[in-house]
C-alpha cells in the first residue's frame, strides 16, 4: 500500500523559487570580480537566472546537457548554477586551481558544451582553447564594458544575455533522480573521475545541512562561503542560504586575510565556512593589525584537519566557536561535523576541545562504518582504527561514465579512502588515508599522526611519513622532515622529541632530511611523489636482512 | 540524464536505527500509565521495537495492514510505531478523546486488525468491542502484573510480547511511498477523514522540522512532547528527537499544570511543544505555586492561536521563548512557524511580539498562496485575507480509499479550509475558517477577528460570531456573549467595547446573549451547532426589509 502524500520532485529549482517568493528582498552580496562590492537580491538573482536559462536555451542547450563554469563565488555563479540546473541541464563546476592539462581533460570527459568563465580565467582558456572541442561557446561572466579586450573567439557577454532574455521559464518538472550537478575528485590516482549529483540527492543534503547541529544557519544569519562553488559544492551554502533566507555575502576571487576581514566587518557576516589556510590567513591578518570580529559568531572548518591553535585563536581571542567539519565530493560534501552531544557538551572548555579536534558525527542521512582489512566491523573506542565507509542518499553510487566500476560494498557503502577512528560518543577522527597508512607486523600505523606531532618541533618546517619496505615486518615509517631556513638537526633530536608522544612501535626507523616536501593542487602533501623519490631508498633496519639476502 | 547518487530509501526505521547506533544510551524517559518514571534508551527502544515487530509478524500482520494505538506518549508507544512502520504496515493513531461512535467509524473504516492500547482506554474497547469487527487483537501495552485485572477478551500483553520475540527483524527494504501511517482528521463536516503518510514524507517533514528556524532542536535538547502523538503525530517529535539524539520525555496521561511542570524540571527540558491550553494550565500553576522555570528556553504552540497573554507571561515571567506554529493533520502536521526574519529580529521586543502572534512562515517544502474566490491570487500585504493553500511533499495528495474525490485544485494545491492574510516579511495569520467567514456585500469579515476583541470584555466569558441572512447584504454579523457568572449586560454596552477597535462596517448587527456557547471535541467553538440553534433568528436590520416583503 502506497501513502497518498502529494508527489513533489525535490527539484533545486524549488530552493531559489522559495527563496525568491518568502525571502524576495534578501540580500545577495559579492566582491565582484570587476573590483567593487555589488549587491542584489534573492528575487532578482532567480529572475536573472530564468532569463539565463532562455539564453542557454538559445545556444542550443538541451536537458542533460553539460554546461560548466569555471569562477569563484558570486551571484552571478550562483544565477548560472539555478539557470543551469532548473532547466535539467547538468552544471559542471570546474576547479581553476588544476593544472591546464587535467582542466582540459576534465572538460572533454563531461563534454561541456558552455563555459560560463570569469575574466580572471581567459588567458588560460585562450591558449587551450583548442583542446575543448566540445565547448561551443564561452559566456564571460562580467557586462559589456569589460568585454571590450576579450580576445577569445566566440565569446558572450554574460549581462548582455541576461539583458536580452525573457524571465519566462518554468523550471523543474522533471524525475528528482534527474542529474543536477557534476564535480570531479581531484584523483591522486588515475584520472579524476566525475560525481554525477541528481536534483534529489542535491535537495536532500541541503536538508540534511540546514539542521541545528549540521550547518544550522538560519533566516537571520549572514553567511560568508569562503569554500568555493567549485570546490565540493561550497559545502551547499548556495542552496542552504536560499533556502532559509539568509543573506549572502560571496568573496570572488579575493581570499587572503584582509578581504575576507573587510567583507566580514563591512557586511556584518555570522557565519562562515573554508578550510584551514583561510582561517591561518584571517587569524594571522588581524593579529598583524589588531582586528577585530564583532558580528562573527560561528565558523566550520573543513578540508583538511583543524589546527588546535586556529580553534584557539577563534575561541581565545574573538569569541568565535568553531565547528569542524569533514566530507568529500563524493558525498555532496558534508559527511560529520564536531557539534557537541549533551554529554560532550557538558564538559569542561578544554575537554570540548578534544572533541573539536575530530571531525564529528554524521547527521540522519549518513550512515558510517569502520572495518578492517578483511570487512569484519571495528570497534567505536576512539583507538582502533581502520577503512571508513560511508552510504546515504547524497553518496555516491558510481562514477561517471562507469569509471571505476563498481564502487560500492555489498553492503552498499563507499569506501573514503579514509582511516578512522569512531569513539564512544560516536566522533569520528581520520588517522590517514588508506593508502598511506603503514601496515607494520598485521598492525597500521597512522603517518598523519605521526607527522602531526612531528611539525611541532620547533625547527620542522614540514613532516611527511611514508611507510618503507622490510623484510620482517613488511612495512616501517620513515620522518621525512624539511627544516625551517638556516636550521640543523640530527635523527636522534627528531626521534627524541617524538618519544613518549607515540607508541614505541611507532617510532620512524629513520628520519631523513630533505629540502622539499611536495605539495599536490589542494594544498595536501604529495605521498605519490615522495615514494617515487624514495624509490632507491633502503631502510637501515632493513639494510642488514637484505645485505645477508 | 539521471544522477549517480546512491539509491537511499527515505524510510523511518532509518530514523530510529540511526538514533539506536550513534545516540545508543540517549534516555528515553516516560510517566508510565501505570505511575512511575521510567526510563530507557534508543538502543532498547530499538530492539524492543524490532521484537514487536516480529510479535506482529506473528500476529499475521501484513505489510499495509493497518495497526492502530489508542495511548498517549509514552517510550511503549514509541516502539509500538517503529514496529509497524518499519515492517511495512501502516501505524492508524487513534484519538481517544473522540466520540465512541466516531472511534469505531474510523477503526471500521480503516479495517484496523490490531490495536495497541493503554490500560486508560480497555473500558471503552470492552463496551464497543462487537462494533470493531475487523480488529483480531488488542495489545495492551503494560506488563504482566498489568494484566491481572484486564477482561477485553483475548487481549495480549505488550511486555510478554517483547520478552517472547526475537529482535532480529529487517526493516525497510521498501519502496519509500509505502504508506507508513494513517491519522483521521477530526470532520467537522461529514465523516472524518483519514490522511495516508508514506515513510518519503514522513522522513522529508522529519527533515524539514530539524531545520534551525523550524523546531529546530539538537543533540544538546531534552524535549517533552505535551502534543499527543495521536495529534497530528506529535508534530514530528517522535521522529525528530530520535533523529538529532535529543533526550525524549514523555508526559503519559498527566497533562495538568503541576504534573508538566514536575516533568520540565525534574528531566531538565529544554524544549518542549503543546497547544495553548496546556501551556494556560502550565502558567496558572506555576503562579499558584511561585514555581520556577530553571532550564525550560523554548516552547512551540500550536493547535490554535496563541493568546498574548501567554506569550507574555512565557517571556516576562520566565523567560522562555515563544515559537508560534500551525499546521493540519493533512499537513504532517507543520506548515508555518514564527522564527523571526533578519528584518523582524532587528526590531524591539514589543515590535516582535506583533510576529510571534501570527502563524508565522513556511519553511523551504511547503509552498503556499492565498486567493479570493475566484482563484485569483491575493498580495501578501498583511491586511487583504483570502482561501489559503498549500502544497509539498508532506501535504495530504488525497483522502484514505479516495474519501472527498479530488482535493487538489489544476497547481496541485490543497485548500486548508482556512481563510488568512500573509504578510511583507512572509508572516501568514489566520482569520478565520473559511466556512465560518461572513460574506457582507462581497467583502468577507473574519468572525474569529471580533471574536477575540469582544471576549476581551471583562464580563465575556465566551464570544462566538455568525453570519446572519441580509437582504441586502447577503450576510452580517451576530455577536453571541455567554457572560460571566453574575453578570449582566446590554447590546450597546458590548458595541461600544468593539467601537474604534474594529472597521465600521465589520460592527455586529447584533448582540445576542446566551446561556452556554457550545464548544466541539478539540475545544473550538462548534460555530455549526449554533448555527443550527440560530435557524430561527431573523436581524433587526433585517426584519423591516423582510417585512415589506
Amino acid at each position: 500500500m502506497l501513502g497518498l502524500m502529494q508527489n513533489w520532485p525535490l527539484t533545486v529549482d524549488k530552493i531559489l523559487d522559495h527563496a525568491a517568493i518568502w525571502h524576495s528582498e534578501r540580500e545577495v552580496v559579492s566582491r565582484s570580480i570587476e573590483g567593487p562590492v555589488v549587491r542584489t537580491t534573492y528575487a532578482e538573482v532567480q529572475i536573472r537566472a530564468k532569463r539565463l536559462s532562455n539564453a542557454l536555451k538559445g545556444l542550443g542547450i538541451q536537458p542533460g546537457d553539460r554546461v560548466a563554469t569555471l569562477a569563484w563565488n558570486t551571484a552571478r555563479h550562483v544565477e548560472a548554477w539555478y539557470a543551469v540546473m532548473g532547466m535539467g541541464a547538468v552544471c559542471h563546476t570546474l576547479n581553476p586551481r588544476l593544472f591546464p592539462e587535467q582542466l582540459c581533460y576534465i572538460i572533454n570527459h563531461a563534454e561541456d558544451k558552455v563555459i560560463f568563465t570569469d575574466l580572471t580565467f581567459l588567458p588560460t582558456l585562450m591558449e587551450h582553447r583548442d583542446k575543448m572541442p566540445s565547448v561551443k561557446h564561452f559566456v564571460v561572466m562580467t557586462d559589456e564594458a569589460h568585454m571590450k579586450g576579450v580576445s577569445l573567439p566566440g565569446a558572450l557577454c554574460f549581462e548582455t544575455l541576461v539583458a536580452e532574455n525573457s524571465a519566462d521559464y518554468v523550471w523543474g518538472a522533471f524525475d528528482e533522480n534527474t542529474a543536477a550537478a557534476l564535480c570531479y575528485t581531484s584523483g591522486t590516482t588515475g584520472n579524476p573521475k566525475g560525481v554525477l549529483y541528481s536534483h534529489r540527492s542535491n535537495f536532500i543534503h541541503t536538508l540534511v545541512t540546514m539542521g541545528k547541529d549540521v550547518m544550522g544557519i538560519s533566516a537571520v544569519d549572514t553567511v560568508l562561503p569562503v569554500v568555493p562553488m567549485f570546490h565540493a559544492n561550497a559545502w551547499g551554502l548556495a542552496f542552504s542560504c536560499a533556502a532559509v533566507g539568509a543573506k549572502l555575502v560571496m568573496p570572488g576571487q579575493k581570499l587572503d586575510g584582509a578581504s575576507v576581514h573587510e567583507l566580514l566587518e563591512s557586511e556584518a557576516v555570522t557565519f562562515s565556512a573554508a578550510v584551514p589556510t583561510v582561517w591561518q590567513m584571517l587569524l594571522t591578518h588581524l593579529r598583524e593589525t589588531n582586528g577585530k570580529l564583532t558580528t562573527l559568531k560561528r565558523v566550520v572548518i573543513g578540508g583538511s584537519a583543524v589546527p588546535e591553535a586556529i580553534i584557539r585563536g577563534f575561541r581565545d581571542e574573538f569569541g568565535v566557536d568553531v565547528t569542524h567539519a569533514w566530507g568529500m565530493t563524493e558525498m555532496s560534501p558534508l559527511g560529520t561535523l564536531s557539534a557537541p552531544t549533551a554529554e560532550i557538551a557538558a564538559m569542561g572548555a578544554e575537554e570540548q576541545l578534544r572533541f573539536k579536534l575530530k571531525q564529528g558525527r554524521v547527521p540522519l542521512g549518513v550512515e558510517m562504518k569502520l572495518e578492517d582489512d578483511a570487512g569484519e566491523r571495528l570497534p567505536h573506542d576512539g583507538t582502533t582504527f581502520g577503512r571508513l565507509l560511508v552510504k546515504g542518499p547524497f553518496v555516491v553510487g558510481g562514477y561517471f561514465k562507469g569509471d571505476g566500476g563498481e564502487i560500492l560494498d555489498d553492503e552498499g557503502f563507499f569506501d573514503t579512502g579514509d582511516v578512522a577512528t569512531i569513539d564512544s560518543h560516536g566522533f569520528m577522527q581520520i588517522t590517514d588515508r588508506a593508502k598511506d597508512v603503514i601496515k607494520s607486523g598485521g598492525e597500521w600505523i597512522s603517518t598523519i599522526e605521526i607527522e602531526n606531532l612531528a611539525v611541532g618541533h620547533p625547527k620542522a618546517a614540514l613532516c611527511a611519513v611514508i611507510g618503507a619496505a622490510h623484510p620482517k615486518w613488511d612495512e616501517r615509517p620513515v620522518l621525512l622532515v624539511k627544516l625551517n631556513p638556516g636550521e640543523t638537526s640530527t635523527k636522534d633530536e627528531f626521534l627524541g622529541f617524538l618519544e613518549g608522544k607515540i607508541a614505541r612501535w611507532w617510532t620512524p626507523d629513520d628520519v631523513v632530511f630533505v629540502d622539499d616536501i611536495p605539495l599536490g593542487a589542494t594544498g595536501k602533501i604529495d605521498k605519490k611523489l615522495i615514494r617515487e623519490r624514495m624509490k632507491g631508498y633502503v631502510l637501515p633496519t632493513a639494510a642488514p636482512a637484505k645485505a645477508t639476502a
